[in-house]
Formats: structure tokens, C-alpha cells, sequence
């Protein structure tokens, strides 16, 4: 795309690293909608949540992965790259218009959404004002079939771009399996209440010592049929219009008594 | 204490690791109103988020780090000692009736919530249906004093013992600095809208390669009086209670259209 003031700028991300399939099908994707930067991870960073490096040193490397687009990788976290996509690479030119991270190798429906490194990124950018999407497929694996979900990826970032994110800067954006049946269509929803019932395996190292891997189940608590969950088992992809404020706002009023406590 | 069936179990974990002296402080506080286990991470994982170990063994080992209390260290985040402790520790016996975090050395009022492993813990905890409050002191130091607290501590944990936690689940219970003169006492509040304005200091290795560092400012961009932040500068203890459903409620009828995308 030729490039002027008017081109939409934007930035690309994800979790799993630059040499996941994942990244390659999005840049793919949106490349026909403006000027495109990618900046991902060095290493695969799942369920990193919203980590940032505080403690150590940064790297970025400017890369060649995608021929003709601007890319770099960073050996910090998701949360890291878009900080140093917003303040390094984009100091001195105009900012994105859009962020989009993914596609995911897995679901991060439901609560799955607060241990994600995919929509930790998201997230980040759209508390530096930036309208973000995050996307992820049902499908883990690195074969995971993504060509379904292009025409719906092309419109959902079409439609952003020309209308902007307004009520919410951020959309978390689950696609279910390719062998789960043709897409339905869309569902804009809420988050599922759900949780994962936790297994550790335990087993010992070549010296003898315990070590324990966890591994766990997903179980749906919800049995609303306005979620996440439900839409992507009726074969819909979800969106999840989502936010930053953790406030319970109705627990505040029940518990004003603990401003009575007196010393 | 005695222990009985009556006996109130609590869970104490921070993230900072075992040697500072949040969670020392916090353990003595909480140990006269039950059997207190320690759980907490054999290094320190501030601003881990809510992140998890998927791709890796994680360690547990018991130690003798307060006299009476029984104590693990986790190679894992903080996210993993809470799902250690509820999945492997607490396995076959009575289940934590709370799970107290820190004290953190470092504010975690408003958005600092999202990158915090002290709050990560306590939502885990949450998240497993154990009542759960974090403890952050705007002091970061390792010196900081946390005696003035101590009394509304005592008072918190008492009444959420007492009570339980109703209508949520989580409180995010921040500390105004021991130099800014007496607490005044407590305010229930919400979320201040506010974040980090990043710089990255950059310099060179002694190799000659560059590397970024990150450093920033926090920015308030919340002028209301009902705030985390406000509390605090009031100098108050704030408490938000805190959830893990992430919608933007009033996001979802705005992006309905998108729902309407014919491909």
C-alpha cells in the first residue's frame, strides 16, 4: 500500500513469538490495510500475563521475517514489545491506529484472558490509547488451520479502522477449531465466568528430586448463553468487548463498613 | 493457636520472595488469628503479572524461615505458589479460609493492579473461591515501616474473617507511606484511571551492543475524588474490591454491528 499521512498505521504482536504460524497469517492479513510494524517476542512468552522486564536488561533487533515489512524482535515480554513499539520505535512518527496481537495458539476466552501474554499486549496498547485487538484460535497447535477466520479477521479490522473502537479500546477476539464446522458468524459477548481446575504432574529429575508441571481442565461455571464460551460452542467466533478497571463496583457499598473500623 | 476444626486457615504469599520484609511483617501480624502456611517464591517476581509456568518443572521445597509457621518456597510466579498451595499443599486437608499477599514494597493502586504479582496471587486465590486480600505499601524500599499499618491490618483481616468477603471475592488494599504523616484511616474506592508513561534508558553493553531498560512515570488521569489514588494522597489506606471479569459491560450494545459482518 502506498504510503501517505492518511495510511493507517499498524502494529503487530503476539506471544508466541515471530515463527509462530500464527503471526505470519495475521501480518498476512493486514498488510492491505496500511503500514504494518511487527514487534513480537524472541522466545514463545505463553501465559507470561501482563509481565513487564523491571529487572533487567532489554534487547531489540530489527529483523527480516515478512518480506517488506518493518519487523523486530524483543527478548522481554508481550507487555515490553508494545512498550517499546510506543515509545522507542514510534517516538518520532506517527503512531498506530491500530495494534492487533495474535493470532493465538489457544484459546484466551473466558478467564483465560488474565494469564494471556496475547491480550496482556492488547491490553497494554490500549491503555496507551491505541484501539487493539486481540486474536486467538481455539486451536493450539502449530497446524492449526487459521484460513477460516481470514474473511472475518479482514472485516473485524476493516470495520475498526474505519469506525474506531469508542465505548472500549479493546476486543478480545476468539475463533473457534477449524474442524468444528464452518463459522456461523460473530457474537459480541461477555467474558464467561469459568476457572482451571489445576493437576499438578509430579515426577521426579535424573538426581531424584520431585518436580512438579502443571496441566489442568477448563471448567465452564457460566451457564449464560451470552458468553464467550457459548458462543464459540455454537460455532461463532466471540468478541469480548474488554477492559483495564478491576473495580467490582458492587462490592463497594457493601463493604463501606470497613471504613467504620476504628483504632 | 490452638488448632481445631474452628481454626481459620490462611494462606500468606507475596512476591517478593521469603527475605523481604513485607511478608515477615504481614506473617506476624496474621499469625494470632489462625494456622498460618507460607507459600511464596524462592526469588523475587515483581511485576510478573498474572503470569504462569507452562513450559517448565516447578519446585517446591519446605523450609524453616518463621519460628512455628509452616513455610514453602516455589521456583515458580506467585500465580503458581497460590495454585501449589490450593492443588498440592492443601490437597487433602482443610482448605484456606484466606489468602493474605505481601506486603508488597511498592504501590499497587490502580492500574498497577494489572502488572502485579503480589495481586495476581490474591486473584488466583480468588479466582479458587478463597476469600483474598493484597497488601501493598507505597514505600518500595526494603526499610520501609510498616508498624503504622499494623493496627488496620489486624482490624481488616479480623473483619473479613469475621464476615467473609460477600460481594466480592478480592480487595486490593494499598498503604500510604510511613513519612507522609498518620493514616487516617480507610477508604473503600475504586480504581483509579491512570498509567505509566514509559522512557526506556538506553545504553550499551560492555560488549558494544545497546540494550533498554525500563523506567517511567506514573500519571494520573483521574480527577475524581472516589479513587485509590485520591485515598491514598488523602492519606488514607485504600481498598478496591477487585474482579476478574474483565467485559466492558457498557462495550458490548456499541459493537453489536459487528455482529451484522456478512462475509
Amino acid at each position: 500500500m502506498k504510503q501517505n499521512d492518511e495510511t493507517p498505521v499498524i502494529l503487530v504482536t503476539n506471544d508466541d513469538g515471530l515463527f509462530a504460524p500464527g503471526i505470519k497469517f495475521l501480518v498476512d492479513v493486514v498488510k492491505q490495510f496500511g503500514e504494518v510494524v511487527v514487534v513480537a517476542p524472541d522466545s514463545p512468552q505463553s501465559a507470561k500475563g501482563h509481565a513487564i522486564t523491571i529487572d533487567g536488561p532489554i534487547r531489540l533487533k530489527k529483523v527480516e521475517a515478512f518480506p517488506g515489512i518493518e519487523t523486530y524482535e524483543c527478548s522481554g515480554t508481550p507487555v515490553d514489545c508494545v512498550k517499546l513499539a510506543k515509545h522507542l520505535i514510534f517516538k518520532d512518527r506517527k503512531q498506530p491506529d491500530l495494534c492487533v496481537s495474535g493470532v493465538n495458539h489457544g484459546s484466551n476466552a473466558s478467564i483465560n484472558i488474565i494469564y494471556s501474554g496475547t491480550m496482556s499486549a492488547a491490553m497494554e496498547a490500549s491503555l496507551e490509547g491505541i484501539d487493539s485487538i486481540g486474536f486467538s484460535s481455539l486451536d493450539y497447535t502449530m497446524e492449526a488451520n487459521f484460513e477460516p477466520s481470514r474473511p472475518y479477521i479482514e472485516k473485524i479490522v476493516g470495520h475498526v479502522l474505519t469506525n474506531g473502537l469508542k465505548e472500549t479500546k479493546l476486543l478480545n477476539v476468539n475463533i473457534p477449531k477449524d474442524d468444528s464446522g464452518p463459522i456461523k458468524g460473530i457474537k459480541v459477548c461477555r467474558q464467561a465466568n469459568a476457572r482451571w481446575k489445576e493437576e499438578f504432574h509430579e515426577a521426579e529429575d535424573p538426581r531424584g528430586n520431585k518436580y512438579y508441571w502443571l496441566t489442568g481442565k477448563f471448567v465452564n461455571l457460566d451457564s449464560g448463553t451470552d458468553t464467550d464460551v457459548a458462543a464459540l460452542e455454537g460455532g461463532y467466533i466471540s468478541i469480548v468487548p474488554s477492559k483495564h478497571d478491576l473495580t467490582e463496583y458492587e462490592g463497594i457499598a457493601p463493604n463501606k463498613d470497613l471504613e467504620n473500623i476504628s483504632i
